[in-house]
């Protein structure tokens, strides 16, 4: 598929680089782009331009920031909790945030234990976790990592690498989603929820 | 939804501007572009800002151009054919070439009547359309538009106005696609396929 304009071309692989985005799906933002005024445009493109200059990675907590050290890790009262949460990747923070029930730290591992993609523990943020943990005289470690076997292996490793510090580990409750019926959850799903089972008046 | 990073979320905020494009996937389009290298970003960017202020619309045909008289108008085996193919949509023209079974000239009209829409026959390049017909000495016209009511009511406008002139106009046969099976064809589609049947030699 091409055009008889190479800029038109030009913008149209550029969309196409993005991930999920077809060649399709890429013509029609692209004609969608040239429809908009100049100064959209420019907004647009500075927009990202800026987000990816002028960010990077926060030195303690590796979220994204803006600063040396982010937003949550600078807040004092966050620290004070002594908790981190370790999650797989910034995305996963702002659905903790959005929820409101969590008032600790954070600490990105960058991605999960994978052998298959040649991923592994030395190429997580996991020896700055550790060291962390020491360091900030952290009271417990929460595990929010994704409900698949590489999240649960990630999991497991950095709980041995814990082993001989004290400090609680604890992982976020596995079980059947809120609004969902019993008949369409699947069978190892349901058999956890049950043997993990909670009092009654802790679960409303 | 929002992040820790103001940066992040005008990211995020300019990915959502797109079409189809909602905030779920604007995070993770400005969370892929935040792991490019900055080169990569530049890139992307400049593509899109060139084609946006880089580009205009052929004069003659409005089409996508990189000149005043884009590079189909200019081909002069193509204005020998003395042939205009009406399309709806630059994007037509992509897709017609794409097949390599036309050598004409194109007109893009912008759009095609709807009164729900508030778009009027002048609201579209359909004066522009009869005056090449005209001084271009054009011998057919091929409507080659959406096969919507719209559609065909705009072809059929378009018709009207071309009556008095001595100018044959044709349009794009409709039919089962080819590859489709009879069954799961709609009825009008079939019926129309059966009228307008052709000689079996030629629809090879």
């Amino acid at each position: 598929m091409s055009s008889s304009s190479k800029l038109l071309d030009q913008g149209v692989d550029a969309f196409a680089s993005l991930p999920g985005i077809g060649r399709k799906t890429a013509l029609r933002l692209a004609l969608h782009m040239l429809r908009q005024p100049k100064n959209d445009v420019q907004f647009f493109t500075e927009s990202i331009k800026g987000m990816r200059n002028d960010t990077q990675f926060c030195k303690r907590c590796h979220n994204i920031s803006e600063t040396e050290i982010c937003e949550i890790c600078n807040n004092k009262k966050r620290s004070e909790n002594k908790t981190i949460c370790v999650v797989e990747d910034m995305r996963d923070i702002i659905a903790i945030e959005n929820t409101q029930q969590y008032f600790g730290n954070y600490h990105v591992l960058g991605g999960h234990i994978s052998p298959i993609d040649g991923i592994g523990p030395t190429d997580l943020n996991i020896d700055s976790l550790v060291q962390r943990v020491q360091d900030e005289n952290i009271k417990e470690v929460i595990f929010a990592l994704n409900s698949t076997m590489e999240g649960d292996t990630t999991s497991f490793y950095i709980f041995r690498r814990m082993m001989n510090l004290s400090v609680k580990t604890s992982s976020i409750a596995r079980g059947i989603p809120i609004g969902d019926e019993l008949e369409y959850a699947d069978e190892i799903t349901l058999g956890r929820s049950l043997l993990n089972r909670i009092p009654f008046d802790s679960s409303l």
